[in-house]
């Protein structure tokens, strides 16, 4: 006899990124796969100078339990950091800190999330959301996107067929499409909301990361336009890719009810988030650290998509097509077939590691009908001379 | 039309200690109520020393997403911590770290509990686990306890008639009931687990907090004189008792299998547990800071349980009954009703809180058939002054 498990874990699988994350331990390997920032850009000073004075100043306040809702100070940073961004009417109060935004998604599941309902996602969109709402038992339903984003018309008709419980988009430098929902369409995806009062969650982990102009403000900025709007946004930001992954310091802004039921599944998650991170972060927030740590990550990111961008024009030439990426840590690319050359990702992906190359295949982070010629390269991790050899390879993946 | 929420919800409330928290703001309150360790105790130079160390050895690590499992100088650590307390067999890919012990709790959940699913619980039980539990949709069973722990006769009885997926104990110095389950009990209980083929889950967060003798080993310490049981058997520990809660960090010890669901379910929780907060733990315990720690904090809450259970007998003489702790941060009292004196723990914390005391009453750490005459006093907070003082205000309010 052995255990039963849950039959909520018959909804997902370890992911086919996990098993090829086990291939990049190979010596040599140029890896684009990985959907974090680059080491070298922390700030190890800044952290370093945070964490003592949080110590020094309320060590309690570090290292004791915390408010499940987060540690004060920290909200109340986060709160002003989104005002900076041109978010209207939040106070502290009107966020919760989560470990990581990932959590942000886990309580989204907790709280709304059970078999019989729908969630409605963009296709592609972040691996892990899908496997996270699929372990509540909901069904996903994929709203196809383009350049400019979700396709607004298709999502109100996948709405009101479906009435999902959420719609959860990424429409600034989406994760994996690199996708920039325009200006026109996020007000039309806030008037849906209150049109279908259905609950739109906006993950923005990337916004910050633009390279030259900053994209159009997020929904929740965008918010006090349509009225209404704020009673059906949900809004998750994240320090990991700007400041420090492993701080796991998260934040949600979501209607006061769901907050509350959210901080309530989070009292039995885990208490509260880290003090220690959380004081921390607060102490790096207050010290004006964050527009030139911004500065760097954005001019080094920028640089490195550019290097990306040319080299796969000059060695994959027509058997690729990608936008050029103006902000986040991804190249989202298809695959043409031009020229008699592969279609399929998938098997590029398993001939490039033996070129010495890693990347992701597009199809996982498809809910449904996965575009098998699609593939995602991240460029933050390594230097443009680097990013050069690594394309090379993968053209010679391709020959 | 407002949000739908997930049925899971409708099984939890806001506790009723949450609410008696709120009172303890009123200036003046001598409190009693808390589940926390002393931040006085806190060793700040201690863990101050282990970040700096951390940032300077290996920033990156301490920064950068890391391994859902943990990060591997911290598992390590803690399978060497587990071993020194007479655990066998344990490497540091034998547990995974978890972001405090209740996520430990979550996990198990998760991974194990649905609807139509039984968990057996002692009553009275950890708030915090019930209302976790119940989150998930399962029945919670109630297994009586007495001094030496939970009654194994009828625990054996439980498992026979509800067939529960997992048993939840804290058999070492228990939240709420300061309990200590026999050594022979305990042998009996890992007996069960393999008779009956049914999991054991070992919490314990206090067992480091003994104050004279060594507590019995734990059951995970004593699970090979018990063939079979290992596989049966599942130990959450955690450095917020005796460390620092705002760290964050508790570890889960459980059967491969059951450790890789675990795993997989933490992947979409909070993707792994703050490395900077875990780099941190792993160079304290590296630099063997925590005997000198946990001897500070074994002496001070000695002393404090010492000066806690002179002044009840003192100050409520026979209107109260109670077993003198041994370790851990709790007196679990009953109301006797000698003397014609109250016997209702609710209305003695109303009373007692307009005397200026604060503590939990029993009832809610019960699952079901709650004893309303029982309530829990913390000694680890107050001083042994304010503890004098606080029982006085006690006795006042029964009187």
């Amino acid at each position: 006899m052995s255990l039963s498990f849950a039959k909520r874990l018959d909804n997902v699988e370890t992911s086919a990124i996990r098993e090829l994350f086990k291939l990049l331990g190979k010596p040599g390997i140029i890896s684009f796969a990985g959907g974090f920032p680059d080491s070298a850009m922390f700030d190890v000073a800044g952290i370093r100078q945070a964490v003592d004075t949080a110590l020094s100043d309320e060590p309690g306040g570090a290292l004791q339990y915390g408010a499940t809702e987060g540690y004060q100070p920290l909200r109340e940073q986060l709160a002003g950091f989104m005002q900076s961004k041109g978010v209207q009417g939040l106070a502290g109060d009107g966020l919760m800190v989560t470990t990581g935004s990932q959590q942000a998604l886990d309580l989204l599941g907790k709280t709304l999330l059970e078999p019989g309902s729908t969630a409605i996602v963009e296709g592609p969109t972040f691996l892990a959301t899908i496997q996270c709402f699929r372990l509540y038992g909901a069904d996903l339903v994929s709203a196809p996107i383009d350049d400019a984003g979700v396709q607004v018309d298709r999502l109100e008709q996948l709405i009101v067929q479906h009435r999902p419980r959420l719609v959860y988009l990424i429409p600034t430098f989406g994760n994996p499409s690199g996708a920039m929902l325009s200006l026109e369409r996020r007000k039309r995806v806030l008037e849906l909301a209150v049109k279908h009062q259905t609950l739109i969650v906006e993950d923005d982990p990337y916004g910050d990361l633009y390279f030259d102009a900053p994209p159009p403000p997020s929904l929740l900025a965008l918010s006090h336009q349509v009225p209404g709007s704020r009673d059906w946004l949900v809004h998750c930001g994240s320090l990991s890719k700007v400041l420090s992954p492993g701080l796991r310091i998260g934040w949600m802004v979501a209607p006061p009810a769901l907050l509350a039921k959210a901080v309530m599944c989070k009292q039995f998650s885990d208490a509260h988030t880290s003090t220690f991170a959380q004081a921390t972060a607060a102490r790096y927030l207050a010290a004006g650290l964050m527009p030139a740590t911004l500065a760097t990550v954005r001019a080094t990111y920028g640089r490195r998509a550019l290097a990306m961008g040319q080299a796969l024009r000059q060695e994959l030439g027509a058997a690729v097509e990608f936008v050029q990426p103006q902000g986040g840590l991804f190249v989202w690319a298809r695959l043409t077939g031009a020229g008699g050359k592969l279609r399929d990702a998938g098997e590029l992906a398993q001939r490039a590691i033996e070129q010495g190359v890693a990347f992701v295949p597009g199809a996982p982070f498809y809910c449904a009908d996965p575009d098998r010629s699609t593939f995602r390269l991240s460029f933050a991790t390594a230097g443009e001379d680097l990013i050069r050899e690594g394309v090379a390879r993968l053209g010679r993946s391709l020959a």
